[in-house]
């Protein structure tokens, strides 16, 4: 038990990865394995079925397992012998059968396979529901119009949906890249010692197609012991989606500062709370999308070092690994379902958003400004001639409209009702609401394929 | 001037990066702003013109650009006052119309995409060459066999023609994976202050789609200022190349050690030599490979980790970006070019394969004579009984074949041509040309889509 | 010429790495070496001063370099081959002593560490300027009291000064590492072919010896051609360095933040300018120093990673090195750069201070008030009322002193007097000013050392 | 149970992060801050010990400690919670004081020290346990003379014994950055809400001091709650350690290589079995080394960026170290470990090094050739004259000596003696023992220290 599952890996992906599940892969690739050389005619049915039949992880002792592991140099080689073991106490004959003619890394990445699969449909779905949840609160905020800020400073305003969208847009691209990853990582490894299925032969390759086809997994053109590419591939997109994360476990953190608080993780009780002060209320979901995001480019890095594995099957790249993929899937995952949390109750403080949207006294509406003005002064002379004011405004603690109604040059070239329509955040949001509209089109035609 | 610029970029990808391109292509989104503003009818369409007459780089004084933008923070703001000033000194008023409603993200994000899609000609077009030349290599080489090595021990045989094939079918995966990321990523960046067009509105969504249109790239839901994964996705996929590469360079340069010499990188005059060492040819293009997977994976991750920009544009993380992506994609670039000339030139040594198939006595065909065994014995006694000739033929120095018949048990269970079959590596290469032949079909089949 | 090195690289540290510079180092090490051997009697002085005087970087063709380094695979090879013609057209006699008994990468390191060494003291000296400018200003901030901030929200009140105290103590220990790291890298590379030094037998160690006396560096006990621990140091070092000035980078730009705007990056005409927003004032120097916190944990792992050097002199592992540790080295120099300028003007602006410290209408002394009334309830009851209060004060938008006299358990248990006590900031301070007293005597007693 | 845990952590220093390990440094801690507390008279000595007589590990709940976290945000928040009904179940007036004054990062990041400090005493003992090997294998292998081998190709000859003072003196250095580092580590923490000791005013220094000595900790100058490069650093020496054995590894397993053979890591029964090659003999130490090498970077890489920690107490960036310090530093443990296991046991085969020096036919020889005619000659022309015959040599498939007899000028200048010196490896090892005594006295002086 790691006592910080529950915090960081909240979601069902990474029941995948226990010892049970990790062992229960392994057992079903060989029993996968004796099915389909039994199917193909390489051992007796009934051997195939005496294999399988003791192929459940509950009948291993991963004690000895993980102790043996650390002599032969992976879990494949004592779990093969102790389901030798299993098996012969019944059936010497089957027996011998057990394992035929696949090698370990054949074993191991063929149930990681199974174990990214189980995974990822966990992840799919949590990444559907966070989709819909985001397309939601898009429709539902394109009232809420608030401070856009850039480098940290406010800036002109958008609204909370345009955000969302942004966000709702990164997600469709990574379900996309997802989708178009998966059939290139859901394949079978079968190679036998140095990938040309020789203790095989000559029915390696029916073998292959067999045992793909009971797995469910696809069936490659050759294997892929030491071309490493699919799983690099899949914590690149791990990574990539952590980032997308990060980046709303950010947004959310910034919004919910005491001084800006236009946002809010949900409320529920004892969520967030500090040891030491009382009225705090962290935003607990944020950061630990936040330290996935920090987390994820390092485990990311090691599977694209580790693709640098030696001839037919490589050392120390490929144990490499083993633990990495894993750990980045269900960081994840826990990231994602922390997403989904997040989300589902989101607190909206429209009234701070207003608050903070007037707080410059109108210098975020300096663009807006300098627009109209351009059309008359060009856009560099416009540009210089409100800094000025915004300058002015700044050293008086006076609004813009102000600054700008008392310049001599431009208070002439605007009128009264111009100005506030200007100085209107609602009059200035550009097109916000037709990309909203757009990236909800694009959502449910996505949905809908 | 880069010294190292021939040696780790000689491919022509890197040219996109230099001052004079970042500088024009800068100018290029300026000069198709202008006009698709112009095309809308937001601006005078002899202004775009004037605009677009002075988008020539070598207008532009690369030295104080650089100068200011440290002050500035980014490159756009005193290149768009240089551009001001060279239109105004022909025409005041089209000099008004510079940079009308963008943002400096907009021009600096479309520009790098601009560049990005230059480098990617290039790499695809050298990815196409390496591909042709490793299906070619497979065709040609599939008698030549060799060991295979696992864990960087002597395995059973395979042939150089299954190595390249890994190699072949790994290549298509990347070429794969970089169409289905094209799209995503040659993307226009428009989106003015805050992402929501407000300075051009009611025609800020015609622009941008104008805009792309003359740039020939896609016109995004939404601007995508703060959402990075377009690029971070491109810089996965340069170091997941970079990782086939790295192997590739990893085993050449193994195969290349002066005991086992059974590849060898192309000879040239001058090329590898040493200055200590009048007997060495060094392999050069495996360095650079190896060079650029050990690189790429830091670099990936730094794009992965700069994904969390705040808000509606970022701090840090987009300035992040500026240098790194060029400089993975350039590496990257560099790696395919030596990548091309080494499987052009690469020198095979069919005498130095078979005497190191040789060189164990017999020893890699253990595992072939354990599947025969095996029907009779059960795979694990077989191997426990031939695990102990083997020790013995290690320890008496003898060859495999000697230990087995002087073995009382295996001995009678084998004939004497039974045994030659087996340990005949030409006789025990399983799959492997089927396999050959399917990724062939695979690489006809993908090239001629 | 790079575009962007002024923004990103504005120190002096990135003139040891310009393509003169190299070569240059290159040349000293030629220099020192002929000179070495010629003290030691191995060359003819006349020899040794023939090669010395042409070891001028303006002789050498660098643009002929940098191609011939591609066939070469180092640029130490074609150095050698130029500057050897070079003597050769004086004094054929001497241009065969050119680069006696050494190997490329003797050559190479040995420049690498000059050119390092260069850079290390610019950044040595701008280290030195901004511990002293950190405390000065630790001393001049002392009543300056704001709010702290944890999890991104309000939290008790602490003084500019502690926060200061706190880079001041970080810094102090980053200058306490160099110290130490420097005798470690400061080191003569002289090996030959394979570390042996076997082309200047008998010889080898006294002209080790002396040449590391003529360049002023450490004698190493023998070669580190493959143990490049030292390198791998200083890459961490600088990202270390990177991290404390990214801090803060990031804790300047959140307190420059428009609803908090207590700090703000000196006031420069042009600096952090918008190319849309006029009223906008970028932190320049926070994007730098962020920007290079967020890249130089990637190539610090490049680093890390190329340690695993093969045998006696590595492939790959080491031309990995070669960019990316002076890239870091710049990138660090520049932050460190950026820093400086960012403490010596600094703006301060106690009044949004006592603004924000106000904002919470006394939540944030929640704390406090837990801590009076734990002695008397014990802390966990304390904290679960003053808790309910706090939220009280929440929903009500009441401030916390009403929410505490409306409870009537708590009303009873705290006067006016202590209460008002309790929520004065300045009455809450703790150890804040012990504790910088004590890190600035630490600073006069390190600095004194 | 992690399944992979005896492979790759099979050393003690694992111990001190499993859950139990962890809740009990907890309340290690909050056992001595309620002492020092008391201490100093802020809390009743009675309370003190009824606090401490309930910090036992074996009476909290991890599972519910686990799940709670999963709202708290952290382990400590819950953990006081669990601790403070113990403490009242018995004593209610002494549970009120339970966590006085502190905060959970108070509690997280001292808990942390405590167990780094565990894990490196371990890691300590089994460096200085490698190092005693290293410098043992040093003095015994003085006279195994073999190739030399640069950039993967064979080079002049050298000895395993400099080989090994090559890994000596880098583990010399490893150490000595861990003493060095130590002090800066081994450091309390203890702050408060935001790091000014507010809540035990006027007694906050008193009790840190306090505290500090009864953990056998350094009391800071100031809390570090948000400057992390104590915890960066520790994690880039443990990547460094992770690549200098990640060497080590690397060099092993390619001198285990089938055709080369010089070296062996031990032998065990079962160590290293292949599931399909009864032949193999895999090395089990090497992989593990360079995965840990392999995955070191990474998480170093985000200890590195977890360094941007917000204002009093960071989102996220603290969150990230919580896993990631304890999984390095355990795979670092492991390393070590194997490492210790590889020395004590390899296996050296003399004969194996004669065979493979002698396979070039003297082509590696050439570099003392050049030397002996350069002295006549100059080293260009000799070095050019050599390259030629070693070229001729290759082609005819004859020896060194042999084309150096039959080229027409060179024969005329050197004996028949004089090149069989040259030619001779044990005559040309240079300095290598010179170089082995001086690592050796190194050794002696700095372990004596």
């Amino acid at each position: 038990m790691e006592l910080l599952n529950p915090l960081f890996r909240p979601g069902a992906g990474s029941q995948a990865f226990t010892p049970a599940a990790a062992i229960q892969a392994m057992l079903d690739v060989e029993a996968a394995l004796a099915r389909a050389e039994a199917d193909v005619g390489v051992i007796p049915p009934a051997a195939a079925e005496a294999i399988a039949a003791h192929c459940r992880a509950a009948l291993i002792d991963p004690v000895r397992l993980a102790a043996d592991a650390a002599l032969a140099g992976n879990l494949a080689i004592p779990l093969v012998r102790q389901l030798t073991a299993l098996v012969a106490a019944d059936d010497a004959g089957a027996a011998g059968f057990v394992h035929w003619g696949a090698t370990s890394q054949d074993v191991l990445d063929t149930a990681l396979v199974l174990q990214l699969r189980r995974a990822l449909e966990d992840v799919g779905a949590d990444l559907d529901v966070l989709i819909e949840l985001c397309a939601e609160r898009c429709a539902r905020h394109r009232n809420e119009i608030m401070a856009g800020r850039t480098w940290l400073q406010q800036a002109p305003p958008t609204t909370l949906s345009l955000k969302l969208a942004g966000l709702l847009d990164a997600l469709l691209r990574q379900r996309e890249r997802l989708r178009q990853l998966r059939p290139r990582l859901l394949t079978l490894q079968l190679g036998g010692a140095v990938g040309t299925l020789a203790a095989l032969q000559p029915h390696g390759l029916a073998v292959a197609e067999q045992m793909a086809r009971r797995l469910d997994l696809a069936a490659p053109d050759l294997p892929w012991h030491s071309q490493r590419d699919r799983l690099a591939e899949l914590a690149c997109w791990c990574a990539l989606l952590c980032g997308t994360l990060g980046k709303l476990g950010r947004d959310v953190s910034l919004s919910m500062q005491t001084e800006i608080a236009e946002l809010c993780e949900p409320e529920q009780a004892g969520r967030g709370s500090s040891s030491s002060m009382p009225h705090k209320r962290n935003p607990v979901a944020s950061a630990v999308m936040l330290a996935a995001a920090a987390r994820a480019p390092g485990l990311a890095a090691t599977l694209l070092t580790a693709q640098v594995q030696e001839q037919e099957r490589g050392l120390g790249g490929w144990h490499a690994e083993w633990e990495t993929l894993p750990e980045l899937l269900c960081l994840c995952a826990g990231a994602l379902r922390q997403a989904v949390e997040l989300l589902r109750g989101l607190e909206v403080r429209p009234d701070a958003m207003r608050r903070n949207l007037a707080a410059s006294g109108g210098l975020i509406m300096a663009e807006a400004v300098t627009m109209a003005l351009g059309e008359r002064l060009g856009r560099a002379r416009a540009h210089q001639l409100v800094a000025e004011c915004c300058q002015q405004a700044r050293l008086r603690g006076e609004g813009l409209a102000d600054a700008l109604r008392g310049h001599p040059e431009l208070s002439a070239l605007l009128s009264h009702d111009e100005l506030s329509t200007l100085l209107e955040p609602s009059q200035n949001l550009g097109a916000a609401d037709a990309m909203v509209a757009r990236v909800l089109r694009r959502y449910r035609e996505r949905t809908d394929e």
